[in-house]
């Protein structure tokens, strides 16, 4: 019933460096990660603050840069919403490597995004993250989220 | 034969606020993990580079702030190496959450260190951190190491 499969993807960017992606569990189940990975995105640009916190377990932990650890989902909706006036019109996130190890799974990978400040000036961003998911009630859900920029 | 524990301790700091420390697994592979925690510190204190590469698996990468996800235990060790007349004499790590799955277990907590530059100036800093551990060859690796700091 459960295939387990290893997916190794070699991606070429229109950069100058290429990468790989590795998935490796059940195809059902990554596709949902990927799915929710994505979805994650689309919560965030649209300002869709309880769908974005809904993304993360009940007793998740967020660890982002300069902050201390963040736990708990309403403390992490609280971290994610934006000032008035400003937003993130773009936001992406590319897994390089997943792994489902039971109800958990790890993904690494990068994301990257712009910001719009309110005296409209544009700022763009990229960095990586590290992320452990749990299966809670049937979906994949944020169990830790840790991220740093590159640059 | 596996006992199955859930350790939760409540550790009360001298400073303002006070954690728990949750431990689930067994009891001899968490004690393991632990053990491999103090030890990293140990190493990277005493400048054994190669014990603190092999700390890591042979595929493991780690996300530092302000830098690419390197991976590779050898690509590993070099970011590990502080330039000459620099050191590090204190360094603790104090995990907070470790839940072993399989052969892998998810590890959140915080780093804490101090370092004596060049001129002799020393800087303290803090920070928090997300690692995957993996059992290879009956150890326990770190499989995925992110960190970013407090402040």
């Amino acid at each position: 019933m459960n295939r387990i499969i290893l997916i190794t993807l070699f991606v070429f960017s229109t950069c100058q460096f290429s990468f790989s992606q590795t998935f490796e569990g059940d195809k059902k189940e990554i596709e949902k990660i990927v799915e929710n990975i994505e979805s994650f995105s689309k919560y965030y640009t649209s300002g869709d603050y309880d769908a974005l916190a809904n993304a993360y377990c009940k007793e998740a932990t967020i660890l982002p840069p300069g902050a201390d650890i963040i736990k708990g989902r309403e403390a992490i909706k609280k971290r994610w919403i934006l000032p008035s006036g400003v937003n993130v019109p773009y936001h992406k996130i590319t897994p390089i490597e997943i792994k489902i190890i039971d109800n958990y799974a790890y993904d690494i990978g990068y994301y990257e995004g712009k910001t719009i400040r309110k005296d409209k000036s544009e700022v763009s961003w990229k960095g990586k993250y590290l992320i452990v998911w749990k299966k809670e009630d049937g979906d994949w859900k944020i169990y830790s989220d840790a991220w740093n920029k590159i640059n």
